[in-house]
């Protein structure tokens, strides 16, 4: 198996994110990807490559014009604003919630970055549209190897995606690689496209951009958003609208799940990807289902992932892996590399 | 005239707010209901009286019940989390924006709280149910001193009220004092109310709350939202939805909007107002539009307000005056009195 690496991921270095009323120090470093290339060389699991330049052209066909535009200018304007900032990160403090309209485009930068935001949690750097950016170029590189014919390709990329909506960033994620993944996939000739999530956190992003359509299937296990992050999405009752209704599973889980109870939710999980019959699966991998993470409160330990990871490949779909969350940094790239062990 | 006194607004203190991804001093500070108290009394405006409790079924009638049963034990639940958050400001953190539901309630507080709020530049206390709480009791009792035939009352309370919606809290607000005061007047047998909003920065609260209906008309001039907060409503294109279709007005000027420009909105406002025929006005008093006003940017001067009161008491409407913004501190009481000398 290739990895496909983002070589401008340390780009984005959030310097610190907001977290119940405090700024703490940011959970989402970069040396997360540092020590997951670092385990997958140690174990040889296979080539390291670098991505191919996708233009925007497949970020589009996921996320708004207007969002897109605006990532790659934030910085800039932020800094314009005061030069001041610059050694700040940027943070919204208002957003467009229901009654107030997203509609309008605001000339005020910072109404600009809360209306395309949906946390404080997510700070925006100089470098964190090249690095998202780059990240996308990973998935759809990945994407292309799996076309040729590859079994797997996993693009190995921080920060992470799958929180981020066709026009908003969040929790962490700036552009949703796997949904542009997915999106590319059907677009080179793919009928049929199963997103399996099996991070602790609810794909808000991922599933919103592919909610009303039935050719990409969105499945996910995560903490329940009663008590945890995204919150506001990814409830059981969340099945598809429209031409997708059918099309979407979740399957929350109380904080504490053990690792028996997940695995037999992965099994439900599996059974759906099944029963849908994608011809390529898009795996969003987080490995923050760990017990020692520090955000999230599932019980799995460091061997459960090689047993996912059978699980998932035992599937037999051609499949795209693209690294998502994991913030217990010490064993992140020993839970990650376990997890695609079978694949290798 | 009376003024109502809330006497338990210090109990909303405010430590600190985001503004430009920054924790900053509050803008919204206890001094400021001193300051005008202070004037008030120096010029023996009339008689300071007390609020009259009037339960929770007013402000039942513009706030959602579940927003009001979060408000009243936020604060508690907060501290319950961790003891150590006690010295700190409650912030949210994640908002329910657009592909977000809204209509499943988290257990986790912090979700709660994002989903009640629409920015973190409000700081919840312990104290600010009380406060908005007896804000709302300012209001109402101003309303019936207006009803049992004073021409004018005054509702001298701090935190504002018109940013806040019908379920949540925003712009330094919780309750709406002013839509609770429209609603308890049409309640209480006024067949059609107005409120005028002259606060610098528009009052979607009001404005959402009344936006479908055709017995409260809302006028409001303020400082453009392409550039000012609350950002997302105030636009010119808001005209009323529905039965209301035609009773609201939004007369956003540009930042930097001199005092000559302004009194001429001001004319406009006042024809809208008369050609409604309202049998009672709440004027929503925010005195932010001054010159020197530290979040602002219109140019009004300390005797600009002088000439306001005696434009607005032109209308020989009864009329019920809340108190709202305003940031220059060494300023706010002269100019709140100023503001209401042709109403004394």
């Amino acid at each position: 198996m290739k990895a496909v690496y983002n070589h401008h991921h340390s780009l984005h270095q959030g310097k610190s994110e907001f977290f119940r009323g405090a700024q703490v120090p940011a959970f989402e470093r970069a040396d997360r990807a540092d020590h997951v290339l670092a385990e997958w060389q140690r174990r040889k699991l296979g080539e390291v490559v670098a991505p191919k330049d996708h233009g925007l052209a497949p970020i589009l066909a996921v996320h708004s014009q207007r969002y897109i535009d605006f990532l790659q200018t934030a910085w800039l304007r932020w800094v314009a604003l005061d030069p001041g900032n610059a050694p700040r990160d940027a943070f919204p403090s208002v957003w467009a919630i229901r009654t107030l309209r997203d509609d309008v485009l605001p000339d005020s930068f910072a109404a600009q970055l809360g209306l395309f935001s949906m946390d404080s949690g997510t700070p925006l750097t100089a470098g964190s549209w090249q690095a998202a950016k780059t990240g996308a170029d990973c998935a759809l590189t990945a994407a292309d190897l799996v076309l040729a014919g590859a079994r797997t390709a996993f693009a190995l990329t921080r920060p992470p995606g799958h929180h981020a909506g066709a026009d908003f960033l969040g929790g962490y994620c700036f552009v949703n690689h796997a949904a542009v993944a997915a999106q590319h996939l059907r677009g080179k000739g793919a009928s049929r496209v199963a997103v399996l999530d099996v991070d602790y956190h609810h794909g808000n992003g991922t599933q919103s951009i592919f909610y009303d359509r039935a050719d990409v299937l969105y499945v996910s296990i995560h903490g329940d958003p009663k008590t945890e992050f995204p919150f506001y999405l990814g409830h059981a009752d969340e099945t598809g609208a429209g031409a997708g209704a059918g099309c979407n599973l979740n399957l929350p889980l109380p904080a504490g799940t053990s690792a028996s109870r997940w695995f037999e939710a992965l099994e439900l999980a599996l059974a759906k990807v099944r029963a849908f019959a994608p011809e390529v699966l898009v795996l969003s991998l987080g490995v923050d289902t760990f017990e020692g993470d520090p955000i999230s409160h599932f019980k799995l330990t460091s061997v459960d992932y090689l047993r996912m990871s059978e699980r998932l490949a035992a599937l037999g779909l051609p499949t795209v892996i693209v690294f998502e969350g994991g913030y217990a940094i010490e064993e992140i790239g020993v839970n990650t590399a376990n997890a695609l062990m079978a694949f290798a």
